[in-house]
């Protein structure tokens, strides 16, 4: 099993990216191709000690940057790390792309050049994210602008699939987020949504308020890629901020201070339960290959953690999964 | 100086309202009427010891159900508390509306009987929200399904004269939301209220993603009601359960539990600023009156805040500000 990895993507690259490889191929059980700066991505390995004939690096002499848009990246820059990563995935040695890099051209390049699977339109990146009960899983959170109803109907079986294939959830439930439980309520696009999904799918259980999405309520959550991102831009947010208040108020007192060092085992807990990092990448779905996106912010575990999701996708095999169900 | 407050709305009414208005009359110099049930009220108000020359009661035979819809409300409760309440602003005496009920009958009430302010297309509820720097002001967080670019420019105009004229902010900096910084970013519609926005606000940002709105990025957040009511609802139920979580961890370790008695009191200061009930109702903008809207789930210290933020609209003359400003 061999796993292109971006090592030009993400806001810490190549440093980080590389670093996460290297502790993939010590903890999994992969192999890996590394796309991007060839003397780069040898400098860098060069800090490391690794498995040599696990790890393949293969030059690709562009970088897309963040400020790049898509269509720049897909017209002018053909010989980026990610055109160039994922193209590969058309060898069948390749399984799977991981990036960290420019969200957008990730999407752009992934659906030009993979394609998208029969019954699919538009790609989604769908995201597991921690709830109070145990996790989730959200679909759309910034793939496509402007979807069709009928899209987010594809994503809520995409989701569904996923959910039960990769991530073991057994008759996972899906709700549409929406302003409202009825299903009388909200915009006209998420009553037109509500009943394309009622339509087709088996455990669909109605609008979900986006209060209910950190409370564990449903397994899926589909929602249109503006709402998506919204809530988990919101959310990280918040946790990084209510963490900052927390250490500004502690500092404050040298009794809160204490009081901080006793609870640390538990403070920790949540942490890493509320932790993006642990639960590796966001995988888009619809394209027809395994593609996953990590956070700008990515950190070596972050990039480890989507190699172990990536890596996941192949052994259950989720591209065939999807086919097979949505097919048309 | 008189405000009308909804007796039967919210979640725990009467009882909730109705200490709520008796810790007003103590701690602010308001007169106010009650309108609901009249003997529910005179029962409720037995238990209390308040000024009675500074209530007024005014009987209302029937209860807007949270589950009616806002057409049932305005076609067959004509003689509810909020229909009978925002009637009585058409009397000068009467200076301003409260409700903690069905927000969408609220809305709809108000927008027929009151009418909009010449120049304001569609109402927005606005609300203050606290930010890691102090607080900031976002509109629309839920009045308005499938609004257009303009009433989003009529928004921003207004929420700029709310936070100078009411939150004493000098020279807010308005900022759009969307999914990304430039201009040419996110759906069709957020471009399109993107130009709507350059051309008429003095001091308009640009963009901001949902990622800074709890940053205090800027002072006012114009966004779709659909987005807006997702950031409140996500941000106030991470809250809550990044507490529960809390509490959940610490029960687990007797060691934790002391930490988190030395800690008390600098949570107790966090838990005051990020607290919904500190900063009063969302105030429904674009309606010829003044009307606050409360959460459902109001405390009697909610209630009070409402009263208290209702007060400082009248002072003001918030209305009249944004006559004079928006007038076409």
């Amino acid at each position: 099993m061999k796993i292109v990895v971006d090592a030009m993507g993400g806001d810490y690259a190549p440093q980080s990216v590389i670093k996460g490889v290297v502790e993939a191929l010590k903890e999994l059980d992969v192999d890996i191709a590394l796309v991007g700066l060839q003397d780069k991505i040898e400098a860098e390995l060069a800090n490391h000690t690794y498995s040599k004939e696990r790890l393949e690096i293969i030059h690709a002499p562009e970088i897309v940057e963040m400020k790049d848009s898509a269509t720049v990246t897909l017209r002018k820059k053909k010989k980026s790390s990610i055109s160039v990563g994922i193209n590969l995935l058309k060898d069948p040695q390749y399984q799977a792309f991981i990036s960290a890099g420019n969200t957008g051209a990730v999407v752009a390049a992934s659906t030009i050049y993979l394609g998208m699977i029969p019954g699919v339109a538009r790609p989604g990146i769908g995201l597991v994210i921690p709830t109070l009960k145990d996790f989730s899983f959200i679909i759309d959170v910034g793939a496509t602008t402007d979807p069709k109803a009928k899209h987010l109907q594809q994503w809520a079986l995409m989701a569904e699939i996923y959910s039960h294939v990769v991530l073991g959830v057994d008759n996972p439930k899906v709700g549409l987020l929406n302003i409202g439980e009825e299903a009388s309520k909200g915009t006209g696009f998420a009553k037109e949504t509500h009943k394309f999904m009622a339509d087709r799918l088996k455990n669909f259980i109605g609008n979900i308020e986006a209060n209910e999405i950190f409370m564990g309520t449903c397994d899926c959550i589909i929602c249109d890629g503006f709402a998506g991102n919204i809530v988990i831009k919101v959310a990280q947010s918040l946790m990084e901020g209510a963490a900052a208040l927390l250490r500004r108020e502690i500092k404050k007192s040298p009794i809160a201070l204490l009081g901080a060092a006793l609870m640390k085992s538990r403070l920790n807990h949540i942490k890493r339960h509320a932790d993006y990092s642990e639960y590796g990448g966001a995988p888009l779905l619809g394209v027809n290959g395994i593609v996953m996106i990590s956070h700008g912010r990515s950190s070596p575990k972050a990039i480890k953690n989507a190699i172990r999701a990536a890596r996941g996708e192949i052994e259950h095999n989720i591209i065939a999964s999807i086919r097979k169900e949505i097919g048309e």
